[in-house]
């Protein structure tokens, strides 16, 4: 009877994320709030209908305090006394740069919606996540944050992205480290290069596969899992001959 | 003969690097450009007089982009057709936060100067580093940017500097891996906890000590070091009986 609330519902990850969730038995999951900057999007609409009262719209533009705060507040009515079990944060921006990081404008406005969104949504629902069972907020991150992997992203010119992602994982840890103590579970996940509109449809997996195991790594994360870095697992991957071939194992992801 | 510039030398950790390189010979220290986004520091204005000529004020302050274009213009002018061959990006902030992470307020703020800050002296000055001999770009980061590391300073209630930190290693990889065919070498610095006004009175060792280390290892890294996070190496430390006995033996630092 878990609640969740996904950020960046509208397509792509998040939307198919809450597509799965409602799928599972009411048993399991309860309410899945799903979260968007805009109220038009035609799939996230449908979701709703087939299952009303159950996926609930809410407004949030992470990139903007007051959307956020507004946002908490209306969910809080909607819980009406209830906790958060488990927040997702899943919007994000991937700028594409021509010319590399020397030509890169974009590192703020980047920054303020991967890494300072994500934070003004955690603080802000951090008083129902307190009241939750489950106190569980995973971030959706990227193996492209990696500066340990960062020689095998040297081509991807998405400069800001990778800086971004590191700096979500550092803020992931040390929100780990803050709340351990209350029994909360702070974990990043790299969801896979999967087929959105951000990963393009070049992209190694579909966005089912990559959703599905965000939401297998998210219900079985223990507090043991605090501060990790999760790399999805998807058996068949490992057969493929790929430059990525050492990716897709569910091994946890060096920084 | 090469020609140095520093950020936010007018007090601390960079005052000290340009006060340490004018006391080299000329024949290897030519001109040390201290820059500063104010022009009322007395320590600054003490070592130019007794360097005049060879240790030069530039006005720069870095959360402004106009204002390092103007610096990069007016460097370009001094140097009358020659190159620059070392940036040391220095400058930065650590706020306090009370409360910690959950009341963090100037995640956008921090990360303007000690990430999009190094951007911009770096892109500006990349003309004339691209003229210079020896294409080395220091950035002064932190072992409290290493997320590895995160436990260990779990109390320190400076989160938007662990999160910038780690940012900025981030951003000096991603140089780094873009610039190593035109024979750059970018490196990040741990100097060490120091007693600045940013490191307080109780840190570990006096500014000189980091500072000369930082000068050493920015002199001795080459073009293999390049995207290194290199700690400072201070023997007498290794014998101390610390919490933080592990740190300062000159090893890299992992992310
Ligand atoms: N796809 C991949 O290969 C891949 C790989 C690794 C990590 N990821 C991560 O997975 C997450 C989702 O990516 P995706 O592939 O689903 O991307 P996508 O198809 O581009 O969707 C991005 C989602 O984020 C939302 N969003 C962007 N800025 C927002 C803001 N300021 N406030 C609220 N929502 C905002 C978008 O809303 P609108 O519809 O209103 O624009 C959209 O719902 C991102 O964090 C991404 O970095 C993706
Ligand atoms: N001290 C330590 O223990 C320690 C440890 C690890 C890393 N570091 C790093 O070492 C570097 C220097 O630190 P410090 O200890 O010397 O600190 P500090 O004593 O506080 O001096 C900071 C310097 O940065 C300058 N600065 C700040 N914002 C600036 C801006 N927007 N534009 C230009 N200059 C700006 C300051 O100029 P004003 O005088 O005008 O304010 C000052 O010169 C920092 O990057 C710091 O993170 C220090």
């Amino acid at each position: 009877m878990a609640t969740y609330l996904i950020t960046g519902a509208s397509r792509g990850l998040g939307l198919t994320i809450a597509s799965i969730l409602a799928s599972q038995p009411e048993s399991a999951v309860a309410t899945i709030f799903a979260a968007a900057r805009r109220d038009n999007s035609a799939q996230l609409k449908e979701l709703r209908e087939k299952h009303p009262g159950r996926v609930k719209f809410v407004q949030l533009d992470v990139s903007d305090d007051k959307s956020v705060e507004e946002a908490a507040r209306s969910v809080e009515q909607e819980l009406n006394g209830k906790g958060l079990d488990v927040l997702i944060n899943n919007a994000g921006v991937m700028p594409w740069i021509h010319g590399g990081i020397e030509k890169m404008d974009d590192l703020n406005d980047t920054f303020n919606t991967n890494v300072t969104g994500v934070h003004r949504a955690t603080r802000h629902f951090l008083p129902l996540l307190r009241k939750g069972q489950q106190k569980k907020v995973v971030n959706i991150s990227s193996s492209v944050g990696s500066i340990s992997l960062a020689s095998r992203y040297q081509h991807l010119s998405t400069p800001s992205y990778k800086i971004t992602k590191a700096a979500l994982n550092a803020l992931t840890v040390d929100y780990g480290l803050t709340f351990a103590k209350e029994g909360f579970t702070f974990i990043v996940i790299s969801p896979g290069w999967l087929q959105t509109d951000l990963g393009g449809s070049a992209a190694d997996l579909p966005v089912e596969v990559g959703a599905k195991e965000v939401v297998r790594i998210t219900n079985e994360a223990t507090k043991d899992d605090n501060g990790k870095f999760f790399d999805i697992n998807v058996p068949q991957w490992d057969s493929k001959d790929s430059r990525d071939a050492g990716m897709y194992r569910g091994s946890i992801l060096p920084w």
